[in-house]
């Protein structure tokens, strides 16, 4: 076994030496442009790591690695096109750089690039490879819509959220470890408990998005604490204080999530009380404890050493370690 | 072996079946659409066609058959979008009726959708099917990206848009049939020669089409004859055209393509008589007429009985039988 930190680095390397510029250029450019943006990789070395785990070799895993960095990346392309989004990891978007046409098409490219890379596989694994991939994909897609529709919906459940959120970023966390069970030959219960893993980590992080957007450290929080306020985003802590909240306070809540002021403090100020108030923020803090704690269950169904399970609880504990 | 009519039949219903709008309904009711609109049906209906003709049967043949419809409407729908097209088969295009970010998402999910339609083909089947679906449509991408690109090029040559035409339009009709002949389990030697067929007729029939904007007969050409020249699309008689013009000539077919006359009869009809003094019209009909027979030419290597063939070069002649 080796570090996270030494995952990451083979596929940087694999990275580099797979991402040529072919012709068409205005196809390809785009596609290597994003995919030497950066970002963590926390997908495909995830994918690398869970094929050691399963006693593969993480050699054998890198064209999946690949195909789940690239198809992150062509949900970035896609997704920041219709946020109309200007910068991407504090570089200019695709359709910025160029233009929506070149994002769409290099888009497409990137998802049919996704499927060639699993062609290195033999019969079954690709087979089991692209299924999962597929299933993925399409949750993916359903979970943008779901979010998409969320902004003109003013009737979002609970249970509807956390479907989104699981969809749009979770499902793709379980993907990328069980590919590496996949590519190792894992038995059908580990592939199974390895994806849950994934699921709820990506569940929790998520949630821990929603609630360090708030509350988190703007020292060590990546984006600009209150955004979600200032867009007047639906999340998790939203929604749980409209539940929670006496009739006074939802009207003062919804009031408060119609507006745009310019000079955003005061707002966020009284929001952030109100999710206090309300008790939504203990009670999203509760949940990242939850599904985090369900993520950590789901290891003691997997059949392998103590210590790759420890890593595995290293990695969850190193991810959800912002400053909360 | 049944009529080309009764495969368009058949497929037809089984689309009807298939079609169902699930949740969310805003990502799959553009499909629903979209997949209603119409047409010819003609890719879908080719791999029903093959795999009868390979002793298989039409009806193990539908999924693909599907997925290659849903391919081909994905195309369309972000074509259009870059085309910024109002109609499509004389209804509002999907971007038009919705907006273009639905447009993007539901295109997306349709590509995916289309893999996930050879899931129901087994390990060996499916392998072969999703990776000629993958070549074919990284070649449509590219196909649309070269399309693009020489809107904005001056020196394209006629082989850029022999190549051009063959990923954009001619690769899917090639696949197509020889999907039903992966299907029926044909040998590799049919498999060849059958996309052959349909690759190069498929490059007949865009050039034709070429063709018949500016010489069809106006009530049997289905679109605006001239549409090509008031667009100053670089078609193969103008890529021709120029190539046999004195300079004189050159300077003057330059100069109408760079004019949008608010009436364009007089510049379809110079242009027109350009087509023919330099002799292009007449080479594009032999450029036809020799993909044509290229395409039958492929039929030879099939061994299959010789009422089959017959059958496939029907089709190419009910094709090709437009009034040039």
């Amino acid at each position: 076994m080796h570090k996270i930190s030494d995952y990451q680095g083979y596929f940087l390397e694999y990275l580099s030496k797979k991402t040529i510029t072919k012709e068409p250029k205005n196809l390809y450019a785009p596609i290597s442009y994003i995919l030497n943006l950066g970002g963590k990789r926390l997908r495909p070395t995830l994918v690398l790591m869970a094929a050691d785990i399963f006693d593969g070799s993480y050699k054998e895993a890198l064209d999946a690695a690949l195909a789940v960095e690239v198809f992150h990346n062509f949900s970035l392309i896609h997704d920041d096109i219709m946020d109309d989004a200007p910068l991407r990891r504090g570089k200019e978007t695709v359709h910025e750089k160029w233009d929506i046409n070149t994002g769409i098409l290099s888009g497409d490219a990137m998802l049919i690039n996704a499927y060639q890379l699993f062609e290195n596989y033999n019969g079954d694994t690709f087979k089991e490879l692209a299924q999962l991939f597929t299933k993925t994909a399409i949750e993916v897609c359903e979970g943008q819509q779901y979010d998409i529709d969320f902004e003109t919906r003013d009737d979002v459940t609970i249970a509807e959220y956390i479907k989104m959120i699981e969809y749009k970023t979770a499902v793709l966390v379980g993907a990328a470890l069980k590919m590496g069970a996949i590519v190792a030959g894992a038995t059908e219960q580990c592939r199974t408990s390895i994806y849950d893993f994934g699921r709820l980590l990506g569940l929790a992080f998520q949630l821990q998005d929603d609630y360090l957007d708030a509350f988190g450290n703007p020292e060590t929080f990546g984006k600009q604490v209150g955004g979600d306020i200032i867009e007047n985003k639906k999340t998790f802590l939203y929604l749980k204080a409209l539940e929670f909240a006496s009739k006074d306070e939802q009207k003062q809540l919804i009031g408060l999530f119609s507006l745009n002021p310019d000079d955003p403090s005061e707002k966020i100020s009284t929001v952030k009380s109100l999710f206090e108030s309300t008790g939504a923020k203990d009670v999203t803090r509760t949940e990242i404890e939850k599904y985090t704690q369900m993520a950590f269950a789901a290891l003691d169904n997997l059949t392998i050493s103590e210590d790759k399970k420890q890593l595995l609880r290293l990695f969850g504990e190193t991810l959800m370690n912002r400053s909360v």
